[in-house]
């Protein structure tokens, strides 16, 4: 017998893998509901299943697909379950996960239009229909002078912002010749953190982050943004940067981005708005009051990969000056050089963004676009925001827990009256059931427990289950603190 | 008739359109081929396909998968057709295909060992698993004070090991308080883009990149690297990093990493060394001397999404010592403390990257080792080396055309007597023609085509077929012209 002479799989081979692989992930969506939420293993128990050595030569698709029930599944953490509702969603759908596939099928490079044009056109095209579907402001449109690109995820699309900024506040000359150190950005603690990783990795410092303070509700005081602004000039820094939460991370609060944008263009600081998860609200015209005052921001961002049904990763960055940004990231070396990009009719989105390579990313976003239509998007948007202000209703009527911040939207930030050890236990007790799962920030300084709806699968029936699990875990820490 | 309540495709529906998405691939794999190799569209010829508006209400996944073969195919440049010989490889697999499909239906975020630990620890375990493919250092094994992680990119990992390079030389000051412009970094004119990139994105100055003289196989000197140091010492630097190429993306040259290395160890500067698409050639021992004195280096990285089967992103990425990438990048917001955090016992592979979410990267890697099996592996990569060797012999045998540079591996700088403009006029005569895609760069300031076989269907016939077509192709130009 002769040696093989190929150890692809044949595209025949793939047709059956392939078959079986979907319907393992139809299974799974059928299924998960029943899988314990949080992954109950421990550190060191995955790796202890897996061989010390990689095989000498293949193993047949079936033992590997096996391993997957046997090794992997017990390790991961069910974000998928209906009754996932930690930290922010990231939810995905049938037609996102089959516009993954193709990508994956087709395994083009989109970093420059050449290099796959429609890759390129269907992102900028897909990036003009969101502009639309969200109403956001016109600038962000390819067909002005701005533009949009998806990135990884909002804390690239933050870093790109900042290193905007930083340029346009420089003149380019950091780019050109290093940092100063001179340079301050505008927050608040309730910001994302990649704000203050993006100060570190810009060469600006942590230290020239300033976190404005915040009103009862959590959003940033336009005031102190202003009175802080002042004081930083006063001291001889470049303020350069403000980063506006629309829903923040810790509690959805809200920052007024019209007051902030005023000031913003005043004192000509860029401004970022980072939707990360509730901009996806603003399908819905009724919700469309998030983003007042968005005509005032040089740069937005929002993840269909959190609440619009198209898996990580999936961010939509919107600029309004291209230039400034595409002035900042780009690099044209001789083997990337070709007659397309030299004619200036043409977006290379490698100028947009910090990596080269890229995935053909719209692909499940034009699917999800497609499949849902604008109008089955707006109702589950509605029906998360419904059932969370139902289950917050619940909260306010309870005796023993309390809503500590306004919910806007899906994240519902609640407290038991116990204390902050009443809270931990409340928590750990419903993570380890596998029944649900939830997590905490800090607000006040008070652990605080965060209910957030936005999983694909999510129904009434699951928030309301939910409740009563909360309930019960409190009734059983009370009794055994008794 | 009642308003439907839910927009999602069903578990039912996602089996019968993942079914036909798996045999529309299996049909693409098999008559890539047949298809025109570099897109032949106009810029703007994809959206003038697509309608202004996106629809109100769903469509039929029919329509868009027939829209797909309409709209998306003409625009599509096939990376995977086994006539592509352009830019570096970035090759797939029936089972890295598979992988990703997995990893989209699961959608974990892999961001804290908690929010998912399996797809920590199959990452950690994968990247254990290359340091022993590779015959890498033992120091990048996570048993010991180093590690990898999977980054999307080269130009990421890059970025990540200049931070942590600026970081350890200025004390972890820079993130604190801010660049100061002093620091350089050393790389050739023939080193990636991404490097220069980098030091733009870190706030350290492209002036400050330092290109060192390359010898005549367009690799760094060592003598010259040295005496580059010493002068920017003595002009008041601190020199901070250097990069060392296997295998540029120009022409394949190989940096001589041990005398670098001796240097950098010496001179306590950071080394990262970049092997992108070469490092791959490791698994088989007749070609590991390309990273002979790789104990020198802080870091590494190559791209298994290049030229190992597994489809983009997944660069792996390696560090000496873990610590000082994680001090480097580590921010830890209380929404995301965790028990498991606090303990130390597990990675969060979140502080060793810069953006927060990620994905479930390692499960193609895992299908795409346990389906080749190494020898399956070291199999393709050893003969995509013979067929561009052997291309090579055709072309130093020819009259026509001169092989302009060592051709260590998979890829052939060759030229036409003819100069630049004969040159490009029979690559733009080649890619016109859709029967095969191959690119440029400049040595020594002459225009050079660039051959790489690397794609996972190429076979012996389709390099010959190449061959022949560029002969044809000289003819054409040379008849013209004369």
């Amino acid at each position: 017998m002769s040696e093989p002479t190929s150890f692809h799989m044949s595209p025949d081979d793939f047709r059956t893998f392939g078959h079986a692989m979907v319907d393992w992930i139809a299974d799974y969506q059928e299924r998960v509901e029943s899988l314990p939420v949080m992954s109950q293993v421990q550190p060191g128990d995955i790796r202890a299943m897996l061989p010390a050595a990689p095989p000498e030569t293949g193993e047949p698709f079936a033992d590997i697909m096996a391993d997957v029930d046997r090794v992997i599944l017990p390790g991961v953490t069910h974000w998928q379950s209906p009754n996932f509702f930690a930290y922010f969603p990231a939810n995905t759908s049938g037609p996102a996960i089959l516009g993954e596939l193709l990508s994956a099928g087709l395994g083009v490079q989109g970093m420059l239009w050449v290099t796959s044009p429609a890759c390129t056109e269907l992102e900028t095209h897909m990036m003009d229909w969101l502009v639309d579907m969200l109403d956001l402001p016109g600038i962000f449109k390819s067909t002005s002078t701005g533009g949009g690109v998806i990135q990884d995820s909002a804390s690239s699309a933050t870093l790109c912002a900042l290193l905007a900024a930083r340029e346009r506040a420089s003149s380019f000359a950091i780019n050109r010749s290093g940092g100063t150190g001179r340079m301050t950005a505008y927050a608040t603690a309730q910001t994302h953190s990649s704000v203050e990783k993006a100060m570190m990795v810009a060469g600006m410092g942590r230290e020239h982050l300033r976190l404005v303070d915040v009103d009862a509700t959590f959003a940033m005081r336009p005031d102190a943004l202003a009175a802080q602004i002042a004081q930083d000039r006063a001291a001889g820094f470049t303020p350069a940067f403000v980063c506006a939460s629309v829903g923040t991370t810790s509690s959805n609060a809200i920052d007024p981005v019209r007051a902030i944008g005023e000031i913003c263009r005043r004192e000509q600081i860029w401004l970022h708005v980072d939707a990360a998860m509730s901009g996806t609200a603003a399908l819905c015209p009724e919700f469309r009051w998030i983003h007042d005052g968005l005509e005032f921001a040089d740069s937005y961002c929002f993840n269909p990969h959190k609440w619009m049904f198209t898996n990580f990763d999936c961010d939509a960055f919107f600029v309004a000056d291209r230039k400034a940004l595409i002035d900042t990231l780009s690099i044209l070396p001789e083997y990337l050089r070709n007659e397309a990009t030299k004619s200036g009719a043409v977006i290379d989105y490698r100028d947009w963004q910090i990596p080269l390579g890229r995935r053909f990313r719209a692909l499940k976003l034009w699917f999800v676009i497609r499949h849902y239509g604008i109008a089955g998007l707006q109702h589950h948007v509605r029906e998360h925001v419904r059932l969370a202000q139902e289950f917050a209703g619940w909260v306010s009527e309870s005796e023993a827990f309390d809503v500590v911040a306004p919910a806007p939207l899906n994240l519902v930030c609640f407290r038991h009256r116990g204390g902050d050890t009443a809270n931990q236990q409340i928590m750990d007790r419903l993570n380890l059931s596998g029944n649900l799962y939830l997590t905490h920030t800090k607000l006040d300084g008070k652990l605080t427990l965060r209910l957030v709806v936005g999983q694909t699968s999510t129904r009434a029936e699951h928030v309301a289950a939910a409740w009563m699990q909360i309930q019960d875990a409190a009734a059983a820490v009370t009794a055994q603190r008794a």
